[in-house]
Protein backbone atom coordinates (compact mmCIF):
# COMPACT_ATOMS: atom_id res chain seq x y z
CA UNK A 1 0.00 0.00 0.00
CA UNK A 2 1.00 3.81 -0.61
CA UNK A 3 0.10 6.41 2.05
CA UNK A 4 0.29 9.70 0.82
CA UNK A 5 0.29 11.92 4.00
CA UNK A 6 2.49 14.74 5.38
CA UNK A 7 4.61 14.29 8.32
CA UNK A 8 2.86 17.31 10.51
CA UNK A 9 -0.92 15.97 9.52
CA UNK A 10 -2.96 14.92 12.19
CA UNK A 11 -5.32 13.21 10.24
CA UNK A 12 -1.94 11.78 8.50
CA UNK A 13 -0.70 10.40 11.83
CA UNK A 14 -4.20 8.70 12.84
CA UNK A 15 -3.41 6.63 9.62
CA UNK A 16 0.07 5.80 10.33
CA UNK A 17 -0.89 4.79 14.34
CA UNK A 18 -3.38 2.40 12.50
CA UNK A 19 -1.50 1.02 9.91
CA UNK A 20 1.21 0.54 12.48
CA UNK A 21 -0.90 -1.16 15.58
CA UNK A 22 -2.49 -3.54 12.60
CA UNK A 23 1.80 -4.39 11.53
CA UNK A 24 0.41 -3.07 8.23
CA UNK A 25 3.75 -2.52 5.76
CA UNK A 26 3.28 0.78 3.71
CA UNK A 27 5.26 3.17 0.93
CA UNK A 28 5.53 6.47 2.34
CA UNK A 29 4.75 9.06 0.22
CA UNK A 30 5.39 13.03 1.38
CA UNK A 31 3.01 15.54 0.26
CA UNK A 32 4.20 18.89 1.67
CA UNK A 33 1.09 20.98 3.13
CA UNK A 34 3.35 23.95 3.99
CA UNK A 35 4.65 23.99 0.58
CA UNK A 36 0.89 23.52 -1.62
CA UNK A 37 1.87 20.62 -2.72
CA UNK A 38 -1.76 18.91 -2.59
CA UNK A 39 -2.68 21.99 -4.85
CA UNK A 40 -0.53 20.53 -7.77
CA UNK A 41 -2.18 19.26 -10.73
CA UNK A 42 -0.74 15.64 -10.27
CA UNK A 43 -1.71 15.05 -6.32
CA UNK A 44 -5.46 16.26 -7.47
CA UNK A 45 -5.29 13.87 -10.38
CA UNK A 46 -5.22 11.49 -7.41
CA UNK A 47 -7.24 12.74 -4.74
CA UNK A 48 -10.79 14.41 -4.86
CA UNK A 49 -10.96 16.79 -2.61
CA UNK A 50 -6.64 17.60 -2.40
CA UNK A 51 -6.44 16.26 1.00
CA UNK A 52 -4.49 14.12 2.51
CA UNK A 53 -4.24 11.05 3.98
CA UNK A 54 -5.15 8.92 0.89
CA UNK A 55 -4.52 5.13 0.70
CA UNK A 56 -3.81 3.63 -2.48
CA UNK A 57 -4.64 0.08 -2.13
CA UNK A 58 -2.09 -2.84 -3.50
CA UNK A 59 -4.24 -4.06 -6.82
CA UNK A 60 -2.08 -3.68 -9.55
CA UNK A 61 -4.58 -5.23 -12.28
CA UNK A 62 -6.97 -2.88 -11.06
CA UNK A 63 -7.35 0.11 -13.41
CA UNK A 64 -7.83 3.41 -11.57
CA UNK A 65 -6.40 2.25 -8.97
CA UNK A 66 -8.37 2.45 -5.49
CA UNK A 67 -7.21 5.33 -3.32
CA UNK A 68 -9.37 5.78 -0.46
CA UNK A 69 -9.43 8.66 1.34
CA UNK A 70 -11.03 10.29 4.53
CA UNK A 71 -8.63 9.35 7.77
CA UNK A 72 -11.76 7.44 9.55
CA UNK A 73 -12.94 5.86 6.47
CA UNK A 74 -9.71 4.08 5.38
CA UNK A 75 -9.31 3.05 9.77
CA UNK A 76 -12.54 1.05 9.33
CA UNK A 77 -11.56 0.04 5.55
CA UNK A 78 -8.23 -1.51 7.47
CA UNK A 79 -10.13 -2.53 10.10
CA UNK A 80 -13.00 -4.45 8.02
CA UNK A 81 -10.05 -6.29 5.87
CA UNK A 82 -7.38 -6.57 8.33
CA UNK A 83 -9.35 -7.08 11.97
CA UNK A 84 -6.14 -8.29 13.81
CA UNK A 85 -5.76 -6.78 16.32
CA UNK A 86 -9.17 -4.78 16.44
CA UNK A 87 -9.78 -1.65 17.14
CA UNK A 88 -13.21 -1.38 17.41
CA UNK A 89 -14.88 -3.67 20.21
CA UNK A 90 -16.81 -6.63 19.54
CA UNK A 91 -19.86 -5.21 20.86
CA UNK A 92 -22.13 -2.59 19.05
CA UNK A 93 -22.68 -0.11 22.03
CA UNK A 94 -18.81 -0.41 22.83
CA UNK A 95 -18.22 0.38 19.06
CA UNK A 96 -20.56 3.21 19.10
CA UNK A 97 -18.48 4.54 22.20
CA UNK A 98 -15.69 4.45 20.37
CA UNK A 99 -16.92 5.89 17.46
CA UNK A 100 -18.28 8.49 19.39
CA UNK A 101 -14.98 9.03 21.07
CA UNK A 102 -12.85 9.45 18.10
CA UNK A 103 -15.62 11.72 16.06
CA UNK A 104 -15.12 14.34 19.01
CA UNK A 105 -11.56 14.75 18.34
CA UNK A 106 -12.16 14.17 14.17
CA UNK A 107 -15.33 16.38 13.89
CA UNK A 108 -15.26 19.06 17.27
CA UNK A 109 -11.77 19.56 17.72
CA UNK A 110 -9.68 18.94 14.28
CA UNK A 111 -11.30 20.81 11.50
CA UNK A 112 -11.50 23.92 13.23
CA UNK A 113 -7.48 24.18 13.90
CA UNK A 114 -6.34 22.74 10.94
CA UNK A 115 -3.37 24.37 8.56
CA UNK A 116 -6.13 25.54 6.30
CA UNK A 117 -8.00 27.25 8.70
CA UNK A 118 -5.55 28.63 10.21
CA UNK A 119 -4.35 29.98 7.18
CA UNK A 120 -7.52 31.38 6.16
CA UNK A 121 -7.68 33.10 9.60
CA UNK A 122 -4.56 35.15 8.92
CA UNK A 123 -4.58 35.79 5.04
CA UNK A 124 -8.42 36.70 4.92
CA UNK A 125 -9.20 37.62 7.73
CA UNK A 126 -6.04 39.18 8.86
CA UNK A 127 -6.21 38.21 12.46
CA UNK A 128 -3.04 38.67 14.50
CA UNK A 129 -0.72 35.84 15.77
CA UNK A 130 -2.25 36.17 19.28
CA UNK A 131 -5.89 35.80 18.01
CA UNK A 132 -5.36 32.50 15.79
CA UNK A 133 -3.17 31.31 19.49
CA UNK A 134 -6.64 32.23 21.51
CA UNK A 135 -8.71 30.50 18.73
CA UNK A 136 -6.60 27.31 18.51
CA UNK A 137 -6.36 27.11 22.77
CA UNK A 138 -10.17 28.18 22.51
CA UNK A 139 -11.35 24.85 20.61
CA UNK A 140 -8.49 22.47 21.17
CA UNK A 141 -9.31 23.12 25.68
CA UNK A 142 -13.25 22.58 24.77
CA UNK A 143 -12.67 19.51 22.83
CA UNK A 144 -9.94 17.94 25.51
CA UNK A 145 -11.92 19.20 28.17
CA UNK A 146 -15.36 17.24 26.44
CA UNK A 147 -13.24 13.94 25.63
CA UNK A 148 -11.86 14.04 29.25
CA UNK A 149 -15.92 14.27 30.71
CA UNK A 150 -16.42 11.07 28.01
CA UNK A 151 -13.47 9.44 29.69
CA UNK A 152 -14.97 10.10 33.14
CA UNK A 153 -18.27 8.95 32.39
CA UNK A 154 -16.49 4.71 31.47
CA UNK A 155 -14.88 5.14 33.62
CA UNK A 156 -17.90 5.61 36.37
CA UNK A 157 -19.41 2.65 34.20
CA UNK A 158 -16.71 0.43 34.66
CA UNK A 159 -15.99 1.44 38.54
CA UNK A 160 -20.18 0.70 38.99
CA UNK A 161 -19.26 -3.44 37.46
CA UNK A 162 -15.79 -3.76 39.63
CA UNK A 163 -13.11 -2.68 37.13
CA UNK A 164 -10.29 -0.32 37.39
CA UNK A 165 -9.75 2.62 35.22
CA UNK A 166 -8.97 1.74 31.21
CA UNK A 167 -5.32 2.05 30.50
CA UNK A 168 -6.57 3.39 26.96
CA UNK A 169 -9.42 5.57 25.80
CA UNK A 170 -12.02 2.70 25.72
CA UNK A 171 -10.35 -0.66 27.47
CA UNK A 172 -7.38 -2.05 27.77
CA UNK A 173 -5.91 -1.78 24.19
CA UNK A 174 -5.81 1.07 21.73
CA UNK A 175 -8.18 1.61 19.14
CA UNK A 176 -9.46 4.09 16.62
CA UNK A 177 -10.34 6.55 19.63
CA UNK A 178 -6.66 6.44 20.72
CA UNK A 179 -5.95 6.96 16.70
CA UNK A 180 -7.32 10.30 17.03
CA UNK A 181 -6.77 11.69 20.60
CA UNK A 182 -2.53 11.28 20.11
CA UNK A 183 -2.35 13.32 17.12
CA UNK A 184 -4.77 16.08 18.22
CA UNK A 185 -2.44 16.27 22.09
CA UNK A 186 0.97 16.27 20.08
CA UNK A 187 -0.72 18.90 18.00
CA UNK A 188 -2.04 20.65 21.09
CA UNK A 189 1.93 20.34 22.31
CA UNK A 190 3.13 22.03 19.37
CA UNK A 191 0.95 25.02 19.45
CA UNK A 192 2.24 25.43 22.77
CA UNK A 193 -1.13 24.75 24.55
CA UNK A 194 -0.57 23.27 28.07
CA UNK A 195 -1.76 20.64 27.87
CA UNK A 196 -0.89 19.99 32.12
CA UNK A 197 -2.95 23.70 32.73
CA UNK A 198 -5.85 21.55 31.50
CA UNK A 199 -7.83 19.27 33.75
CA UNK A 200 -7.73 16.74 32.28
CA UNK A 201 -5.80 13.51 33.95
CA UNK A 202 -7.40 10.78 32.51
CA UNK A 203 -6.99 12.00 29.13
CA UNK A 204 -3.50 12.55 29.65
CA UNK A 205 -2.85 9.04 31.32
CA UNK A 206 -4.38 7.57 28.27
CA UNK A 207 -2.19 9.74 26.17
CA UNK A 208 1.29 8.60 28.21
CA UNK A 209 -0.07 4.86 27.78
CA UNK A 210 -0.38 5.02 24.20
CA UNK A 211 3.43 6.59 23.89
CA UNK A 212 4.72 3.64 25.33
CA UNK A 213 3.64 1.88 22.28
CA UNK A 214 5.79 1.27 19.33
CA UNK A 215 3.39 2.01 17.04
CA UNK A 216 2.45 4.87 18.41
CA UNK A 217 5.93 6.63 19.13
CA UNK A 218 7.11 5.44 15.06
CA UNK A 219 4.27 7.53 14.13
CA UNK A 220 4.81 10.68 15.29
CA UNK A 221 6.01 13.70 13.25
CA UNK A 222 9.30 14.03 14.30
CA UNK A 223 9.93 10.05 13.23
CA UNK A 224 8.52 10.18 9.65
CA UNK A 225 10.97 10.46 6.73
CA UNK A 226 9.60 13.88 5.66
CA UNK A 227 10.05 14.86 9.43
CA UNK A 228 11.80 18.69 9.36
CA UNK A 229 11.60 19.11 5.29
CA UNK B 1 -35.63 5.51 22.15
CA UNK B 2 -35.72 9.61 23.07
CA UNK B 3 -33.94 12.03 20.75
CA UNK B 4 -32.42 14.95 21.99
CA UNK B 5 -32.18 17.30 19.21
CA UNK B 6 -32.98 20.78 17.79
CA UNK B 7 -34.71 21.39 14.50
CA UNK B 8 -32.06 23.42 12.92
CA UNK B 9 -29.00 21.61 13.87
CA UNK B 10 -27.74 19.67 10.68
CA UNK B 11 -25.94 16.59 12.90
CA UNK B 12 -29.54 16.23 14.58
CA UNK B 13 -31.04 16.27 10.88
CA UNK B 14 -28.66 13.47 9.74
CA UNK B 15 -29.55 11.09 12.68
CA UNK B 16 -33.80 12.35 11.72
CA UNK B 17 -32.97 11.03 8.36
CA UNK B 18 -31.41 8.11 9.31
CA UNK B 19 -34.56 6.74 11.90
CA UNK B 20 -36.77 7.58 9.16
CA UNK B 21 -35.02 5.15 6.26
CA UNK B 22 -34.91 2.72 9.09
CA UNK B 23 -38.70 3.25 10.11
CA UNK B 24 -37.86 3.39 14.21
CA UNK B 25 -39.87 5.33 15.77
CA UNK B 26 -39.00 7.84 18.25
CA UNK B 27 -39.36 10.56 20.95
CA UNK B 28 -38.44 13.84 19.73
CA UNK B 29 -37.07 16.02 22.18
CA UNK B 30 -36.15 19.88 21.77
CA UNK B 31 -33.27 21.25 22.83
CA UNK B 32 -33.26 24.88 21.59
CA UNK B 33 -29.48 25.52 20.48
CA UNK B 34 -30.24 29.34 19.91
CA UNK B 35 -31.19 29.62 23.24
CA UNK B 36 -28.34 27.92 25.14
CA UNK B 37 -30.80 25.34 26.71
CA UNK B 38 -28.04 22.84 25.38
CA UNK B 39 -25.47 24.27 28.05
CA UNK B 40 -28.12 24.21 30.76
CA UNK B 41 -27.16 21.91 34.19
CA UNK B 42 -29.95 19.47 33.61
CA UNK B 43 -28.65 18.90 30.16
CA UNK B 44 -24.95 18.74 30.63
CA UNK B 45 -25.77 15.98 33.08
CA UNK B 46 -27.22 13.82 30.25
CA UNK B 47 -24.59 14.86 27.79
CA UNK B 48 -21.08 14.77 27.63
CA UNK B 49 -20.16 17.61 25.65
CA UNK B 50 -23.95 19.39 25.80
CA UNK B 51 -24.06 18.83 21.95
CA UNK B 52 -26.88 17.21 20.25
CA UNK B 53 -27.59 14.61 18.89
CA UNK B 54 -27.65 12.23 21.54
CA UNK B 55 -29.92 9.24 21.07
CA UNK B 56 -31.14 7.77 24.43
CA UNK B 57 -31.95 4.45 24.08
CA UNK B 58 -34.76 1.96 25.01
CA UNK B 59 -33.53 0.18 27.78
CA UNK B 60 -35.57 0.84 30.82
CA UNK B 61 -33.72 -1.71 33.31
CA UNK B 62 -30.42 -0.21 32.31
CA UNK B 63 -29.03 2.29 34.85
CA UNK B 64 -27.75 4.64 33.44
CA UNK B 65 -29.49 4.98 30.77
CA UNK B 66 -27.53 4.13 27.42
CA UNK B 67 -27.15 7.48 26.08
CA UNK B 68 -25.26 7.62 22.93
CA UNK B 69 -23.76 10.77 21.10
CA UNK B 70 -22.13 11.81 17.60
CA UNK B 71 -24.33 11.97 14.81
CA UNK B 72 -22.57 9.18 12.74
CA UNK B 73 -21.24 6.85 15.79
CA UNK B 74 -25.46 7.01 16.22
CA UNK B 75 -25.99 6.21 12.35
CA UNK B 76 -23.48 3.11 12.57
CA UNK B 77 -25.08 1.77 15.71
CA UNK B 78 -28.50 2.09 14.42
CA UNK B 79 -27.08 0.22 11.19
CA UNK B 80 -25.80 -2.38 13.08
CA UNK B 81 -29.02 -3.12 15.22
CA UNK B 82 -31.45 -2.52 12.73
CA UNK B 83 -29.52 -3.52 9.32
CA UNK B 84 -32.69 -2.85 6.91
CA UNK B 85 -32.59 -1.44 5.01
CA UNK B 86 -28.97 -0.77 4.99
CA UNK B 87 -27.76 2.51 4.98
CA UNK B 88 -23.67 1.40 3.90
CA UNK B 89 -23.01 -0.90 0.94
CA UNK B 90 -22.38 -4.95 1.67
CA UNK B 91 -18.56 -4.44 0.38
CA UNK B 92 -15.84 -3.00 2.46
CA UNK B 93 -14.71 -0.93 -0.66
CA UNK B 94 -18.33 0.33 -0.91
CA UNK B 95 -18.44 1.46 2.70
CA UNK B 96 -14.89 3.01 2.72
CA UNK B 97 -16.65 5.26 -0.37
CA UNK B 98 -20.02 6.00 1.34
CA UNK B 99 -17.95 6.89 4.46
CA UNK B 100 -15.61 8.99 2.99
CA UNK B 101 -18.63 11.08 1.31
CA UNK B 102 -20.22 11.26 4.78
CA UNK B 103 -16.76 12.16 6.47
CA UNK B 104 -16.27 14.74 3.56
CA UNK B 105 -19.01 16.68 5.06
CA UNK B 106 -18.95 15.86 8.47
CA UNK B 107 -15.16 16.95 8.96
CA UNK B 108 -14.49 19.41 6.14
CA UNK B 109 -17.67 21.21 6.05
CA UNK B 110 -19.83 21.18 8.74
CA UNK B 111 -17.49 21.41 11.66
CA UNK B 112 -16.02 25.17 10.74
CA UNK B 113 -19.57 26.86 10.20
CA UNK B 114 -21.76 25.37 13.02
CA UNK B 115 -23.80 27.62 15.55
CA UNK B 116 -20.87 28.25 17.92
CA UNK B 117 -18.00 28.77 15.36
CA UNK B 118 -20.55 31.29 14.06
CA UNK B 119 -20.87 32.67 17.45
CA UNK B 120 -17.29 33.15 18.11
CA UNK B 121 -16.49 35.14 14.57
CA UNK B 122 -19.29 37.12 15.87
CA UNK B 123 -18.90 37.70 19.69
CA UNK B 124 -15.25 36.74 20.46
CA UNK B 125 -13.60 38.37 17.03
CA UNK B 126 -16.02 41.02 16.13
CA UNK B 127 -16.61 40.01 12.78
CA UNK B 128 -18.73 41.80 10.70
CA UNK B 129 -22.07 40.30 8.94
CA UNK B 130 -20.38 40.02 5.81
CA UNK B 131 -16.95 38.67 7.00
CA UNK B 132 -18.94 36.27 8.39
CA UNK B 133 -21.13 35.21 5.26
CA UNK B 134 -17.61 35.07 3.20
CA UNK B 135 -16.52 32.40 5.79
CA UNK B 136 -19.68 30.32 5.39
CA UNK B 137 -19.86 30.19 1.86
CA UNK B 138 -16.19 29.85 1.55
CA UNK B 139 -15.90 26.47 3.37
CA UNK B 140 -19.10 25.50 2.22
CA UNK B 141 -18.57 25.98 -1.58
CA UNK B 142 -15.21 24.02 -1.33
CA UNK B 143 -16.92 21.14 0.67
CA UNK B 144 -20.11 21.31 -1.91
CA UNK B 145 -17.12 21.14 -5.23
CA UNK B 146 -15.14 18.47 -3.40
CA UNK B 147 -18.33 16.08 -3.22
CA UNK B 148 -19.21 16.93 -6.60
CA UNK B 149 -15.46 15.58 -7.82
CA UNK B 150 -16.11 12.84 -5.59
CA UNK B 151 -19.44 12.31 -6.84
CA UNK B 152 -17.91 12.42 -10.69
CA UNK B 153 -15.48 9.94 -9.90
CA UNK B 154 -17.60 7.29 -8.44
CA UNK B 155 -19.55 7.93 -11.80
CA UNK B 156 -16.72 7.85 -14.25
CA UNK B 157 -16.19 3.89 -12.18
CA UNK B 158 -19.65 3.18 -12.82
CA UNK B 159 -19.27 4.11 -16.49
CA UNK B 160 -16.76 2.29 -17.39
CA UNK B 161 -18.60 -0.97 -16.26
CA UNK B 162 -21.65 0.25 -18.20
CA UNK B 163 -23.83 1.24 -15.57
CA UNK B 164 -25.63 4.95 -16.19
CA UNK B 165 -25.43 7.85 -13.07
CA UNK B 166 -26.70 7.15 -9.65
CA UNK B 167 -29.72 8.05 -8.25
CA UNK B 168 -28.02 8.98 -5.10
CA UNK B 169 -24.52 9.49 -3.47
CA UNK B 170 -23.94 6.03 -3.61
CA UNK B 171 -25.91 3.55 -5.96
CA UNK B 172 -29.55 3.62 -6.08
CA UNK B 173 -30.44 3.40 -2.64
CA UNK B 174 -30.00 6.18 0.01
CA UNK B 175 -26.87 5.80 2.32
CA UNK B 176 -25.01 7.37 5.58
CA UNK B 177 -23.24 9.87 2.49
CA UNK B 178 -27.35 11.47 1.95
CA UNK B 179 -27.49 11.23 5.70
CA UNK B 180 -24.77 13.86 5.35
CA UNK B 181 -25.54 16.05 2.23
CA UNK B 182 -28.91 16.73 2.65
CA UNK B 183 -28.53 18.74 5.54
CA UNK B 184 -25.66 20.86 4.21
CA UNK B 185 -27.60 21.70 1.48
CA UNK B 186 -30.71 22.61 2.99
CA UNK B 187 -28.59 24.69 5.47
CA UNK B 188 -26.47 25.88 3.01
CA UNK B 189 -29.62 27.75 1.53
CA UNK B 190 -30.93 29.02 4.66
CA UNK B 191 -27.32 30.75 4.60
CA UNK B 192 -28.14 32.29 1.43
CA UNK B 193 -25.42 30.49 -0.92
CA UNK B 194 -26.50 30.13 -3.98
CA UNK B 195 -26.65 26.58 -5.08
CA UNK B 196 -27.40 27.25 -8.85
CA UNK B 197 -24.35 29.31 -9.20
CA UNK B 198 -22.13 26.76 -8.45
CA UNK B 199 -20.90 23.81 -10.68
CA UNK B 200 -22.36 20.95 -8.84
CA UNK B 201 -25.02 19.38 -10.92
CA UNK B 202 -24.53 15.43 -9.70
CA UNK B 203 -24.47 17.23 -6.29
CA UNK B 204 -28.05 18.75 -7.05
CA UNK B 205 -29.29 16.01 -8.63
CA UNK B 206 -28.76 14.11 -5.99
CA UNK B 207 -30.73 16.14 -3.41
CA UNK B 208 -33.39 16.45 -5.15
CA UNK B 209 -33.61 12.64 -5.40
CA UNK B 210 -33.86 12.73 -2.20
CA UNK B 211 -36.18 15.23 -1.36
CA UNK B 212 -38.59 13.16 -3.11
CA UNK B 213 -38.18 10.32 -0.22
CA UNK B 214 -40.56 10.84 2.33
CA UNK B 215 -38.13 9.96 5.17
CA UNK B 216 -35.88 13.19 4.15
CA UNK B 217 -38.87 15.35 3.78
CA UNK B 218 -40.19 14.58 7.36
CA UNK B 219 -36.54 15.17 8.89
CA UNK B 220 -36.48 19.18 7.42
CA UNK B 221 -36.00 21.60 10.16
CA UNK B 222 -39.44 23.12 8.82
CA UNK B 223 -41.29 19.88 9.91
CA UNK B 224 -39.71 19.58 13.53
CA UNK B 225 -42.27 19.62 16.18
CA UNK B 226 -39.67 22.90 17.69
CA UNK B 227 -39.92 24.19 14.09
CA UNK B 228 -40.03 28.51 14.71
CA UNK B 229 -39.36 28.06 18.27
Amino acid sequence: MKLFNYFRSGTSFRVRIALNLKGLDYDYLAVHLARGEHQSDSYRALSPDGLVPLLELDAPDQVPAVRLSQSLAIIEYLEECHPQPPLLPADALGRAQVRALALSIACEVHPINNLRVLKYLDSALGLSEAQRADWYNHWVSQGLLAYERRLSLLDAERRAIGLGTARFSYGDSPSLADCCLVPQMVNASRFGLSLEALDIPLTRAVFEACMQIDAFERALPQNCPDAGA
